[in-house]
């Protein structure tokens, strides 16, 4: 790859415009393609869903969870879904929310950033429970194959904010994370590093003025998120933000036009 | 199943020792057993591993990163892994730390906890980024069929603190981790819910006092730890630990002897 994530992701979300289009293929979804919740109807309406709009869409987000259930045959689908949206020229958000130490996170890096594994995507979700630095195998892979990450930083469920806004040394686990993901970004110039935060939060407690990274935003559509209502809830500039919707595309399929009007009804982005 | 995770933990300790023995062939391991760092020699080693002492040692902990490293192929061998540790009639705890929410945390229990997919273990580790009760369809499952869940409280690399040390409402993350995990074993019944607690910390910080889950304690040999200094660490019935080492047991393959030697060595626990 010839250029940082964080370039090719401002490109194509210049061309295609700034909706993630999240590929959680449950057995609801399954369902209502008229497929049988099984690993040949996984791979029917996931890789269904980039056909039918893999060319006007910038960035997809599949859910490993939803691909794991079904086994390592479930893996292998995942596999050719990544592959389905490089050819498409989109790009991967693998949300995978891998987190660990050492050796052990040297080994996730690889598997999902060095673009040797047929699971590589061009960006993926982590999980900072054992510390922000405890993810710096990964933070320097992607820096080196100019992938990029999202940090879970602050979610919108209730029970999130029983860690996320827990207080070390006068700062809550979310705005260090910030704090950590921003000074990454300013020695790298990269702004490799981005952030996972909720749509549909009141309020964010959160000081991202400076930060220049990427923000996921999941939430979008059903469960309750407006594009609208981001702006000023996360108060940077709005080509930072990625929201993120799955159901509310998915369910329209498995028609392509319909998934397409499905986009174009979400794409008004801020 | 017939019997809770715990029940059947307990029987096979009794029989076995209280040694979990990590399988965590990374590179370094791979090449010390003679073979290439690839596919068939990630197969020959964690497989081999099983066949040298899977009818000695109680349980198995298999190191997800380093089957997802080789990709989807690499997850194929994971499963056989899986099915080798069944058949030497011993447990399986799949370490996998994910953490998710709703359908998302519903897919991952299903993936790990359902015994229904080539991915199924006897237990699986979790992490508690988005709260502990963002865990409970995995919490839910695991009491269905008799499986167990350890959930991350505290781990010895040094900025795990500044997560699990930060305050809410008056008690550190790890100590809620502690008392919720406390509460849910006391309403089941079953002791499903373990932690993990790393081995090599000078000090807990933790009240583990009442706590009659079972403590996976990563780090005994090879990073440090050693047996006989848990039970002070602790302070709880050392019946309740289950010590894990994986570098210092793989390292001395690939002849079956020899691990036999290893894992004798550190058997004698506390």
């Amino acid at each position: 790859m010839n250029s940082s994530y964080r370039a090719r992701l401002d490109q194509l979300t210049r061309e295609r415009g700034n909706l993630c289009v999240g590929v959680d293929p449950h057995e609801t979804l399954v369902g209502s393609w008229g497929f049988d919740y099984d690993v040949k109807g996984l791979e029917r309406v996931s890789r269904g869903l980039i056909e039918a709009i893999g060319d006007r869409v910038a960035v997809f987000k599949p859910q490993a969870a939803f691909f794991e259930c079904f086994g390592a045959a479930g893996v292998q689908v995942l596999a050719r879904v990544l592959h389905d949206i490089k050819q498409a020229g989109a790009l991967s958000i693998l949300d995978v929310k891998r987190g660990d130490i050492g050796s052990t996170m040297t080994a996730y890096a690889s598997a999902y950033l060095s673009g040797r594994t047929d699971l590589s995507a061009d960006a993926i979700t982590l999980s900072p429970f054992l510390g922000f630095g405890s993810l710096a195998p990964a933070v320097e892979l992607a820096h080196q194959t100019g992938r990029g990450i999202y940090v879970l930083c602050r979610t919108s469920n209730p029970e999130g904010s029983e860690v996320q806004q827990a207080v070390y040394e006068g700062r809550t686990i979310a705005q260090q994370i910030v704090d950590a993901a921003h000074e990454t970004n300013q020695r790298s110039g990269q702004d490799a590093i981005g952030l996972v935060i909720g749509g549909t939060l009141l309020q964010l407690n959160l000081d991202l003025q400076g930060f220049s990274g990427s923000i996921l935003v999941p939430g979008i559509g059903a469960q309750g998120g407006t594009v609208e209502g981001l702006e000023s809830l996360f108060g940077v500039a709005t080509r930072q933000l990625l929201p993120s919707a799955s159901r509310e595309v998915m369910k329209a399929g498995p028609q392509p036009e319909a998934l397409r009007l499905a986009i174009d009804r979400l794409s008004d982005c801020p």
